[in-house]
């Protein structure tokens, strides 16, 4: 019975392995519920009118070298952005929406002094006629 | 040796069931890199500036009536907000943040005329000093 026994005990510990991988890649069912959740996330939002004397080559150049930014600058924990779509005509003109994540505080703060967001405030800011920026951090 | 067969088939069984679930409880890693996201989201994005005269409470009771909608407008398929806390100066008076998310257009538009909606624009209309909306199809 002894190669038995070692068969079902490596077979336990490979279970046990697997079984602790899923337990730590399953997000906690508490946090998405009543409890608020346990990672909050800092938001920041930036809306953009370009000027009338933009060119569409103009604004999608700056499209191109805002989405370049993760890459470039490691604490960017998400991004995504996209033009305006909605019908109901209170956009104060904004078109473009580009919508940035942060782990932290200290993340944001190193993100605006950034050579390489220094580069695109210098690209982006001759087309700007209008900005709005907000941070937030996340609550359900 | 047939115990000991049994036991190895039951533990291999039991390896596989898990696996299988660790494997489809895994985001593709091709949706996250160079392709586009399958998957879309069309945000929405509200901010408040509210008037002077509105006090503390009135604010309090405004975030409480849209905090509430996801659970009586099911079409709302993902909800945060929050009050910024941008450093930059860049915010035009705004202060507070939503961030709603729906899966189609056809939702949105079922959520704009909603009776539990306009309900909250009754609410929150006699504090608005400013709003800005913007929607947008997210875009990596």
């Amino acid at each position: 019975m002894s190669l038995c026994f070692l068969l079902s005990c490596r077979a336990g510990i490979l279970l046990a392995f697997v079984m602790a991988v899923v337990v730590s890649a399953t997000p906690s069912a508490a946090a998405s519920a009543a409890e608020p959740a346990a990672v909050r996330t800092l938001r920041h939002v930036v809306l953009f009118k370009f000027k009338d004397s933009s060119t569409p080559a103009d604004v999608a150049r700056i499209v191109e070298a805002f989405r370049g930014l993760p890459q470039r600058i490691p604490v960017i924990k998400g991004f995504e952005w996209g033009t305006n779509v909605s019908p109901e005509g209170k956009a104060e003109g904004f078109t473009h929406c580009f919508f940035v994540s942060f782990a932290t505080e200290a993340d944001r703060d190193a993100y605006l002094p950034h050579p390489a967001h220094k580069e695109f405030v210098g690209i982006v800011g001759p087309h700007v006629d209008k900005v709005c920026v907000v941070d937030y951090w996340t609550q359900p």
